[in-house]
């Protein structure tokens, strides 16, 4: 079990920060709203702690849980605060409808992420085709991630697998912006009939 | 039950026209290549027919299983016999090295091909995240659709539904190329570790 840090305090910062304390791992919440970030914190309980927005992170693994058009300016913010960690993207840059993606080929947020981000730091895209309160039913689901860096992923993926969720891996950072699109469908799947009690897989024979 | 049209003689074709009949349907191919459509209705039996590429389709439905770079033109080859039709495009229009598309949005095949087909003509997105060896399986699969007409949908979500696959309604022509983008979603966890034998799908609670 694990220090997991989360950078965020809203929907996806709480079904992850509550799905990991339950797996065991130890969560520190760190928001530009720390009166936010301590609220979520009690909400969790299990040790859950704050830590200063901005300040380095517990947790080699930080879940970037901020929205999608703040990210690459918290991760610059950070800066060196963030040297060595495994940045995990589980944004979905959504344009205004939610109808197509505001970022293109090459420019995901994860790479507008990687391209913030310090040296010798690894950034992975996932659980972006999990609707957060499914996330939160702590039920077994399939988790799409995909990033550079054989050793960080590795360790997200471990990570996943801790809180039941199977993870299957999409190839390289610049797969992340088909992971942004597995959104967009997530979505038109949730709009058109299939609800939102949703969650992207595969099938493996 | 009913009569399925299916232009093509490749991979995709002998998949969705092996399983067709198995499950009662009536399949006529329809190939630039006579003899090679022949020899796939041999293979396949249970009734299948040759019909004179470009002439109008038996089916009321019609699967274009051609190459993506071919299928708009194949289209507009037919021209009015496929009026009122039901197209369904299963295209994936991968880049060389299949790491994106070779499409943009507000230009997918389906709209490619729906630009190239006559007035009253519906185009139906579907089957291009499972693959050809996986649908032949015959196994209950997860199955997304997109296009526009509400009729034309329900048609192919019921001809779907009697192969034994959940139709998963992902919204409008202009979602296909969402579903594009889940085509190379699925050649990314297929390279990295899931393997061939895969299908995209969803969980829904």
């Amino acid at each position: 079990m694990t220090t997991i840090s989360i950078i965020g305090s809203g929907n996806m910062a709480t079904a992850i920060g509550t799905r990991a304390t339950k797996h065991g791992h130890t969560v520190e919440l760190m928001s530009r709203d720390t009166a936010k970030a301590q609220a979520l914190a009690d909400q969790i309980g299990n040790g859950a702690t704050v830590g200063a927005f901005g300040a380095r992170p517990a947790g080699d693994i930080v879940i970037v849980a901020v929205l999608h058009a703040a990210a690459a300016g918290v991760v610059a913010h950070y800066g060196d605060a963030l040297a060595g960690k495994v940045l995990v993207d589980i944004t979905n840059p959504f344009n205004a409808d939610a109808s197509g993606l505001a970022t293109t080929v090459d420019n995901s947020v994860s790479e507008q992420i990687a391209a913030a981000a310090p040296a010798g730091t690894h950034v992975v895209k996932a659980l972006n085709t999990i609707f957060g309160h499914v996330l939160a039913h702590d039920t077994p689901l399939d988790a799409f991630l995909a990033g550079d860096g054989a050793e960080a992923k590795a360790r997200v993926a471990e990570f996943l697998e801790s809180l039941d969720l199977r993870p299957l891996d999409a190839g390289g950072l610049e797969m992340a912006h088909t992971l942004e699109w597995a959104g967009i469908l997530l979505m038109g799947l949730a709009r058109n009939g299939a609800g939102f009690d949703l969650a992207l897989g595969a099938e493996v024979r």
